[in-house]
């Protein structure tokens, strides 16, 4: 990690000071690398059931109107005996059907934010392609309805069963198949967790090119089939340019092997791009092959304070033109973020006085006296030109953390009170704060928001990868209240219709947003999808109630 | 550009010095920037057509194999009457039906390497995306069979019809639709000219992800629809990455509104990706939105010699981890191919000794300084452990083209004494040069090769795209001769298939590899993609005769 010492010297105009650690952000900087500690943009309006409660509402209760599909038969002895003849090891089978197991089959069947929870009474855990197949294959032949399971880190409940569908869990599959250290491409097996595959890559000098909270539980298969985006897609990317290949296996049993481990293949249609982003719903991935970029030396981190939304933009725009090359992240949180984040830590801040604004950014490359440089030149600029107020710049690996901390550590203050609406939205970048201004606005009219124990609302916040014009709306209560979801509901997805916006940037549709897709997609659209689905699986049994 | 002039200083083993101009590759420095007047990697096996020769074969005659499909009707003069109606203008419609327009038609029949040659007598420009909805919607309606065409610059006659297919050219849609420069997110008409773009993008600060030999004249649309690949892919990814939306119509007239602006959507399949490589096969492409990242002011280019494949390698993995970030380009060439050029041009060798392999390196960054320190630093190191025998870098923007020179020269270069057998081939890049070796010594073995005019091939040489494991195979010689046929043909593809190769890495499929994807893809996966032809176009009007 660099440290810096000369940041002070150049800056004429105002401090750029070094950021302190003393008391920054002390509970919150292993926000980062945890993955069920932290509530990192769950999805959704919640429904009263996230925070404390020890108790999941079953799904079924939560939305009565989906209906169990009859066309799926009840799950009999003669099809468990078959899966456990065929996956041989007992621990590849958790049988509810023949026996109480419930708290065995818990876990899987629950959400870990607790927001969803299904009846399955049966969890296979294939251990080879052939057995996904000759899985598959029977379902589909006896129309049993599955859910792919990756980590279950998802949030938008698209990795937990509604009703009995049978778990397909990929934690079995979980082999690095190779790397080539020249070509940088590496081979995993869908069921190799994304921090098990940046580690071994970290010793080959390398970096998966996707990076998000719950790297220590959630799968690669689940990352790519969820086309999960995080922390590094500003530098490195999309999943859909850097997936070389995927093996993945159809509904009946059809083994798409298009594990690709090359960077140019212009033979055909890109099939695999259709299961990124499928959440399970065509077929389950079993393989991966993805390019990885080598791994940067240098990281370095500022946090600034701004007096408007418009110079937030005028500084990306000079961090984009001067940082270029190694600019790695740009992260937005509004002062009401960070409000409620120092009310819940009462960590010391990293700026002395208190900004309307507040933006993170980091670069990294492969020298770091040049990054120094480079980021010591744009904090002149942006100071001298008036478009940053205030700044501090991480002096060591635990100022990193630390000043990370202030962004990561947002989603878990949040649910501090209560319950918390929460969206994950794509918005032109030029109206991506207006939204916030908006819904605070109505919230406040509706006499909703305030201090005293009887105001539901806490606060309205902003925050995101501004980089990828990225917005996490949020909207922290102290309880449920019907007038909360009456001020939200439509507005916010008639908002993001009216701009061409995503109502989903990057967690995906699964049960939460499966209705409000049309708020994001023309009903052309949406039905040359279904043709897919249709195609793919005509029986319907793959991930059923969800996605489209 | 950057100048440099501490390199030699730096570097005490041997060697590394400026590039000398005099005389260096004078009539290849435009090479880069025209069009068809390079050769840039035609594709396939030349049939005794390239050269110089002024008449081109008909596509029908080359390939007597192939039949007009008799489902397709002839064109009536009332079919020209409905798009003389509907396109309005008179210059939307070249009628050869109702009256001779062969010298007018020419151009849309014919490909730009002389080689493919169509028998069509209607040529449509649509200008809006609702008129090529008209168009399609009314040929599918009658079963008349069409071909998209763009810039037609591409490399396996994909672009022109092989009958009487009526030719929709797409020149007419050529608006610049918006950009955003503070995202970097450009939308434009699908017959926009790269280089168009790339000029407007300069103006702003920004470039094109993609660039081509054929930027003068490609369109976008095809680019897009080629998923080409070319010279930035190393540094900015592929289409598949960098492509935000598309707009394109199916050929029941439907228009896929799927153009999105958003770095980030992850609502539903994500389909665009079907149109990204799929030749024409399943819909026109009319619109795309694409990110644009921004112009590097710094560019450095370096010139190597080295003695073996291996240090090929070493150099490669060196480049990658010391100049990271800025590596924008990492290009192989062989002895062969470079003394192939210098025959030609008679131009004076960038290197004083001669060498086995050549590399060029480009860097790219947003501070000359900082990328001239990583690439000395990066110089001295493969200089001092052997990696590489001797250097010379480019001191200005003439130099800089001089070198681009000796490596995009080449196809040029071999087409000098006739014909030429291309191959552009992805292979793992341990195994890349053993093709080139094992090709050139079965042409040996057989006794073709040699420099007396009796001699069929003149020279089997490697080069390409090492950053991207994409190798072009080119075997010139001085006339057609079966017998070089026979030992490449099927030796080469069966050596790809063995290796898991692709046998197109960045040029398709079109009419020229149809035959041959079954090297590269298994039965499977070529019935997979039978499917979403059938799925998309039920008529087979779109492009027949090519692609699967």
């Amino acid at each position: 990690m660099a440290s810096r010492s000369r940041v002070s010297l150049a800056l004429r105009k105002t401090r750029i000071s070094p950021a302190s650690t003393s008391k920054l952000c002390r509970p919150l900087i292993q926000a980062r690398y945890q993955s069920t500690a932290t509530t990192e943009d769950t999805e959704g309006i919640a429904k009263g059931t996230t925070g404390t409660s020890k108790t999941i509402k079953f799904t079924s209760e939560t939305y009565p109107s989906i209906k169990r599909n009859s066309k799926f038969p009840q799950i009999t002895e003669e099809h468990v005996k078959y899966f456990k003849q065929l996956l041989g090891a007992e621990s590849a089978v958790i049988d509810g059907v023949t026996k109480d197991a419930t708290d065995d089959l818990e876990p899987f069947n629950g959400d870990w934010m607790r927001k969803y929870r299904g009846h399955t009474k049966l969890v296979l855990k294939p251990g080879s392609t052939e057995e996904v197949s000759k899985v598959l294959k029977y379902c589909n032949d006896n129309m049993l309805a599955v859910v792919p399971q990756g980590g279950n880190s998802g949030l938008v409940g698209g990795s937990v069963p509604v009703f009995d569908e049978i778990v397909i869990n990929m934690s079995r599959m979980n082999q690095i198949r190779s790397f080539d250290e020249i070509s940088g491409t590496l081979v995993v097996d869908a069921g190799v967790i994304l921090e098990v595959a940046d580690g071994y890559l970290g010793e080959r000098g390398h970096i998966f090119p996707l990076d998000l909270g719950a790297k220590g539980s959630c799968h690669i298969g689940g990352n790519v089939a969820t086309n999960a985006g995080g922390l590094r897609l500003l530098r490195y990317g999309s999943l859909h340019g850097s997936v070389l290949g995927i093996e993945a296996v159809l509904p009946d049993g059809t083994i798409v092997d298009d594990l690709s481990k090359l960077r140019k293949n212009n033979t055909g249609y890109d099939l695999k791009q259709l299961f990124i982003g499928a959440e399970g719903t065509i077929g389950i991935i079993t393989g991966i092959s993805v390019l990885c970029p080598q791994r940067s030396s240098a990281i370095n981190v500022a946090f600034f304070g701004l007096e408007s939304y418009e110079k937030v933009q005028l500084a990306f725009k000079e961090a984009k033109g001067q940082l270029s090359e190694i600019l790695s992240a740009f992260e937005l949180m509004d002062s009401h973020s960070q409000d409620l984040v120092h009310n819940v830590t009462k960590n010391k801040r990293p700026l002395e006085r208190e900004h309307p604004f507040y933006c993170l950014i980091e670069t990294s490359g492969s020298n770091s006296e040049h990054d120094n440089e480079k980021l010591e030149k744009f904090l002149e600029y942006v100071m001298e030109n008036d478009i940053v107020s205030d700044g501090v710049v991480a002096q060591d690996s635990t100022q990193v953390r630390s000043l990370w901390g202030w962004r990561e550590g947002i989603p878990e203050c949040l649910g501090h009170w209560g319950g918390v609406y929460k969206y994950d939205l794509s918005i032109p970048i030029a109206e991506l704060y207006d939204l916030v201004n908006e819904t605070r606005d109505k919230i406040t009219a509706a006499g909703l928001l305030g201090d005293t124990p009887d105001d539901p609302v806490v606060g309205v916040v902003g925050y995101g990868h501004m980089g990828d014009s990225n917005l996490h709306l949020n909207i922290a209560t102290r309880r449920y209240d019907k007038s909360v979801e009456k001020v939200l509901e439509p507005f916010v997805y008639e908002w993001i219709a009216k701009r061409s916006g995503s109502i989903s940037a990057e967690h995906g549709l699964g049960l939460a947003k499966k209705n409000y897709i049309g708020y994001s997609r023309s009903q052309t659209m949406i039905g040359l999808m279904k043709q897919i689905k249709n195609l793919y699986d005509p029986n319907g049994i793959m991930n059923p109630y969800k996605y489209i």
